[in-house]
């Protein structure tokens, strides 16, 4: 007898990133010296401004709910950033706080498209994006982007898969995860107007803004007033666990999109609000942290096509490589799996990223100690070449 | 031209209580002397215990990601508590830590529907039931509860619904929001075996539990293994703004509903979760918590009727009553805008947790000191009977 069956929407595949984790946490329980380039999360502590704020906060003793849109205290510092690092001019009234981009993402696809709506995204991507829209009656229409663009989803694509058949929204992260790649300002202007003139929502995941390494950060806010931005305290400013990012709304949807955030959330938690507050102020110890970043990509530069590593995508921004197999490798999966077991380094097979082709690549997270990803490698390569 | 609309399904309305809320701060703000009455929070801080757990967390400085199950220790604790508290054998395996109870509906609504299935519940009811599932594409089937069965929702009303059009899910809150009634034992047992019989999920809010003021709390996982049961730090443990709360999930639904959240939510605030785990050895403040809401019930009892209101919900459970305007009151949206700008008293006409009748009712939270709730009940007295 078959009773009260889950529901068929949720029948979304695993994060093997997350399985990897598992396993390699597994493994350190039983003491093996495992090294973790799997999950993309800073190694590095949350800044010490933003646990001194959070300590303050928390003697108080009243944690409580805020506003569904956040402390206006943190809209208006996150307006003020829109200013100092962009020269944009954003309403305080236009950010709305959420519980991770997780929340963002999720708030957006229901505030802007109905069930049955097309969102195009590149695929190399993040796989969640894929899986929430699934879950939500959306159609990702998945844009295989090769070295040939650079992996980067153009104005080209778009055009392309609109006229074959309409897209009703574009999501595009710059960086990007997993290829680590930039797009250019040029190119973000070109899908932005595209998309501006045939009434698609572009949504702008800027979630790895201040971690590009060959070039400045370009908010799509600079080209347009009608994108929706979704960025996060986790990466650049250290606090994943905090479950706090924020969005950048057309006026127009503020008020819908407040209201959803008040039933589907209540508020993001308080004291990650106060402790992003305070974060701003953490910039000496954050960009310490993101001059790291920097020695390990020049590492990774050097060492991946030394290893056999083809087709890398650009290591251009974020703290992730995604890379080719050596010649004589055949199966991400199987690599992965060999490398956790034999050398304790913990990789993410591409097929988290790209179902077709992922079986082919693999991504690293360099958000580690400069030590642990060159012993990383040292132990790849005694594999690989040993 | 209309270009980039809002989607249809983001149309949902907002709560009173928070714009009530917005407009006392307001107040608040200019000096004016206001109490509310408005908002389902605990005015009592977070118990010592979890406070000194978070702060022993922060100074380790590295918050981050957890399983998106949420921490181990957290689960196997909360598991012990149903063994302690009810008797029930819980299985840590099917105890899913959630950012809030919000995140819990969220989660238990996609895991175990597509969409157009019918979803039972009582009117009048939160309202965040009735704006989520609409906005996932699920049909809230709103049930009327009066005096006659103590506003509460029973197996008869179930019955009678599934018999016009088949439901596929129903949602019971035991105590309740708004009337803060309880649900019999004998009753729950009819509603969860007439919902299994029949297919019908069934989806059991526990989160007021531990604020039953007539009876013990009866979970549905007493009476089965189907139901989804969402639970919630926020009220009896005074957790608010931390922003957790626990599922357990029937056996075949653990692994749906753990990538869904991964997908969702990555996990739930690290931070929250620690606090969440030591607050459990906090019984002696709580339960102090909960006496002083048990001399508001008194006060309250003997206050409304007095103040002439008729037709009062059972004052059993949670920390709400529910009451039908006095005779000469015309609209609870009036009286309660009159009160807050007359007499500085916040609190909530009933149109939030019911769109028909919802006019002719207001909802008092008593989650407020003694002190506050005398005062406001004098200044009510003076301004309806003045």
């Amino acid at each position: 007898m078959t009773v009260n069956l889950a529901s068929q929407r949720s029948d979304v595949l695993p994060f093997r990133a997350m399985e990897v984790l598992a396993e390699a946490n597994t493994l350190k329980a039983r003491g093996a010296p495992v090294i973790s380039l799997a999950v993309g999360q800073p190694d590095a502590p949350t800044p010490a401004a933003a646990i001194a704020a959070a300590n303050a906060h928390l003697q108080r003793g009243r944690i409580a709910y805020t506003d569904a849109p956040g402390l206006p205290s943190l809209r208006e510092r996150i307006a003020r950033h829109y200013a100092e690092a962009y020269g944009v001019a954003v309403d305080p009234s236009r950010i709305l706080i959420t519980t991770g981009s997780s929340g963002g993402f999720n708030l957006a696809f229901l505030a802007a498209f109905d069930p049955g709506a097309r969102i195009a995204l590149a695929s190399p991507g993040y796989p969640a994006y894929r899986n929430v829209l699934r879950v939500l009656g959306l159609e990702p229409v998945e844009i295989p982007v090769s070295a040939d663009t650079n992996y980067l989803l153009t104005a080209d694509h778009l055009e392309a898969a609109h006229r074959e058949r309409p897209i009703d929204g574009v999501l595009v992260a710059s960086p990007a995860n997993p290829t680590g790649t930039v797009t250019p300002p040029a190119e973000l202007k070109r899908l932005i107007e595209f998309a501006d003139a045939h009434h698609i929502r572009f949504i702008s995941d800027e979630i790895y803004h201040r971690l590009a390494y060959s070039g400045g950060d370009a908010t799509a806010l600079a080209f347009s007033d009608r994108p929706v931005i979704v960025n996060s305290f986790s990466k650049y400013y250290c606090m994943t666990g905090w479950r706090i990012g924020w969005m950048v709304l057309p006026t127009d949807m503020v008020r819908v999109t407040e209201r959803i955030a008040q039933s589907l959330y209540i508020s993001a938690p308080e004291l990650s609000q106060v402790a992003a507050e305070a974060v701003f102020e953490a910039s000496d110890e954050l960009d310490a942290v993101r001059a790291g970043y920097i020695r390990n990509r020049d590492l990774l530069m050097q060492a991946l096509p030394d290893l056999g590593f083809r087709d890398i995508a650009p290591i251009d921004g974020a703290f992730y490589a995604y890379a080719g197999l050596p010649d004589d490798e055949t199966s991400a999966s199987i690599l992965s799996r060999r490398l956790l077991a034999r050398c304790h380094v913990a990789i993410t097979p591409g097929v988290d990223f790209d179902l077709a082709r992922g079986e082919h690549f693999i991504r690293l997270s360099y958000a580690c100690s400069h030590a642990a990803l060159a012993e990383a490698l040292e132990r790849m390569r005694a594999e690989l070449q040993g």
